[in-house]
């Protein structure tokens, strides 16, 4: 007989799932310029959200979900008073989730009205929202480094992932598969016998995990001949740092600087946000460099989206994840440790720092 | 870890919705002009239906599955002999579900074949089902006032929304809500400074409640200035009948009188059906009304049922309601308290009356 | 109160649904010339395969998903080695499920790496596979009769039915609903009175159920008027065959012979694929026959398809089957007796034949 509803039988699984939920931490819920005077709509760790302007421009961030008959408030309009106006029944609310005004009623109760409110942080042209409502945050948003520093250019870009927060980040930092998946692009395939070894420092702490590559040569794809023609040495970090920032760093000579910060937002389990933070100085002037870099860097990106979606149905599909990691897999592991860690809430000592090399061919 | 299949993590709710299957009762299942000599696919509470005429253009209608391989009843034909054929193997039906003949077969059983039929009634141009097959009902249709009277234009109307019953009664039957959702085409917004104080006098017997409201100044909108040109009183009442009747009736001046009954059909629990019977009298020719009035209607329900559809998105997302009413949600509360007692079967005192006055400013 | 998600509230059953998962058999996957030299994704009994040609050309099935990130392996490409190499990062596997290289890696460790293989056999034009991964086969794949014998031309076709294995292959040797849902096509409507009495016999062993047509009226319908103008007696049977075989045989007159043979390949519990083999032979040129008869084959399927679909939609509709057969549904309840023995296992008694007749009118 058959179970109704389930008509795949695939061999079991553990029904695991690399999804932590870390609500007790900030994101990035939009960028500044996506939010105008009307409200809009987000979604973090599974809640809907409303954000919105009041007659300050003071960004606010409530449920989006209107206490009195559970229509979305983003669906609303901000009143003269700066007020977000419920489209059903005109019920006001301020930033801070209270109710100001319910259209027709005369006797007031004692009993307050509120919606759930979250905390708002606006600063780097982003608007980041605590993901709990109603608690004083325990901590602030990360902080970008280079975004205002002298000599460099800032670009930030917004994309999406059909993935696991951690499967998102994996592969944001994850070396062995540029060969193969951006065949060419980024690095080329070469027989295992071409290949360099070389040596990853990995560094883990309580709220990071870095690898250090060593000794790796200049990567001979399309993207570096442009901006390193003439060779020299590689520097490399690739970086994890809780709840959710994933940082690629690379010094090409002396005078290429890249920094690449993904800001993440899980805005469901297998959907994760990205606010790219691009922090470069280069040889050659950025206006000549940017629309080359950009199609490109937008191609590999659209490739790990695509393989990531096909992740994420397989994992679906079969009912949870059979993952095999050998120790190439520099840091996915290591980031699971830290995401569970975290979501448990264990604590924490501050300075303990586990180093290890892993060698690999590249 | 996470829950396979969930995708969401809204903060939690009671899992309540503000739904009851009252199944011992009549519903509106058609128009009379859409069942033709082709049977017809209806949905009732959840319980798929097949409509037919036999060869005395009687209405039949029976679950909307072959009891002999499950195929749809609603596929086949009519016979010559009137009886319902399936599409699959040619079984005929009769409109009180008995198999009247299995083709092919030789040797009879004395086994009965049936598919269980439900009580059909059609009057006022609709065709009415009991909702429990195989029963004899406990009552009538809801009978249907006004619509033969003299000197009343009738006009009926079929819309779907995709909400609860009763969600889309108490919507039907709400007075602040029109300010803003429908604002400038019904009701206009006013400041609360600029409003009446008028009173809603809510009187609540076995199988109804209704609200009279006293001192309503004449609506300003469009729709009331091509009717009461001159001003007038008003007088307005809102009812709702077991199990799902809603009923709007207006009295503009002495000459305009207007009855709108929406006689509800629960299609599925987040699909509701209206068949709106609009009975009228005016001081000016229908004719000349007619092709202005309806089209402002049609709008009016088009916000309706569109603002209906989220709130039911809103609640599904979150896995169920969260309401907040205040004493000016006037009829809403005691439609759900009703509608309650109904599925639950509790014993209905014929004669008892509860009335309250409400002041709400309009 | 309302289970939420459930929108439907059909009538009780009993949640049965005739789906026997029989994974220790073989089932075709795909015809040899669909499996070039770039892998295929298939499914079986829910499992979804890769199949892909190894430098040999001989074919290979594995699960489709790469033991390392859980990735479709499907989407990747065969080495030069003859290798299937996951698109993600590289991994190499040979057609027994071996992992051969893992690009990058430098300590190589003593812990296997392998993605579960199936047992593959190709023949006939058609590429077969045992459900079970990693284990020695029990039996061999169908061997079909008359596909090289003199004077037959042989003819295959690959189509699709949503709808459980059961309900297809009762469908496709089923005879009473030919004159209904093929109305013109190949049975014609009569009436009771105008038809053939005839008798069914039906002998039934370990392995299959066959029913034998005495007294068959030549059917009236334009298949058979192209093939047999003349007249002549008929003879024909339905077999059914574990764990998936459907034959239809006819001889008409001495001269013409025609065996469908239908492989059903089980790919989920609602969808049935279907690999036809029909080898014949006729007394008109079957170059002359075969234009004509096609289309008139592939519409009567058509028809199949559809109703065989609504009946599937109305299952899962009511949460479950509840059918009710005649002694005319002559091999349909003895076909599930078949599959639900061998899905527990039971003990097959080699040579019981149980015969029972049927009269029916056709």
């Amino acid at each position: 007989m058959s179970e109704l509803g389930r008509t795949l039988a695939p061999p079991a699984t553990k029904g695991h799932v690399s999804v932590a939920r870390l609500s007790q931490h900030w994101y990035v819920a939009c960028q500044s310029q996506e939010l105008g005077s009307h409200p809009i709509a987000r979604t973090i760790i599974g809640t809907p959200l409303v954000l919105f302007r009041d007659d300050k421009r003071q960004a606010g961030a409530l449920l989006d979900r209107c206490p009195h008959r559970n229509v979305p408030l983003s669906l609303g309009r901000v009143s003269r008073a700066g007020h977000l106006e419920c489209a059903y029944h005109g019920w006001q609310f301020d930033g801070g989730g209270t109710c100001r005004l319910v259209p027709g009623l005369i006797e007031e109760s004692s009993r307050e009205r509120r919606a759930p409110a979250f905390r708002v942080r606006e600063r780097d042209g982003l608007v980041w929202v605590y993901a709990t409502p109603d608690v004083e945050p325990r901590s602030e948003p990360f902080q970008l480094p280079l975004s205002n520093a002298r000599g460099y250019v800032t670009v930030q870009r917004r994309v999406q992932a059909e993935a696991t927060l951690h499967a998102t980040v994996e592969n944001a930092l994850d070396v062995p598969h540029t060969a193969f998946l951006h065949r060419g692009l980024f690095r080329t395939t070469k027989t295992e016998a071409e290949k360099n070894v070389i040596t990853a420092i990995v560094r883990r702490s309580a709220d990071r995990v870095e690898a250090e590559y060593l000794g790796e040569p200049l990567p001979t794809g399309a993207v570096v001949r442009l901006l390193s023609p003439s060779g020299g040495t590689v520097q490399h970090w690739d970086r994890f740092i809780l709840p959710s920032v994933a940082q690629v760093e690379y010094r090409l000579g002396t005078e290429n600087h890249f920094l690449v910060t993904a800001l993440c937002t899980p805005e469901t389990d297998f959907v994760t946000r990205l606010y790219a933070v691009v922090s470069f100085r280069l040889r050659v002037p950025a206006a000549l460099v940017k629309p080359l870099i950009e199609p490109l860097a937008l191609r590999i990106f659209n490739q790990d989206a695509a393989i990531l979606k096909r992740q994420s149905d397989t994992i679906r599909e079969f009912g949870g994840e059979q993952f095999m990691s050998t120790e190439i897999d520099v840091l996915g592991p290591d980031i699971w440790r830290l995401l569970k860690h975290a979501e448990r809430g264990d604590p924490q000592p501050e300075e303990l720092v586990a180093e290890r090399r892993v060698t690999l061919r590249v």
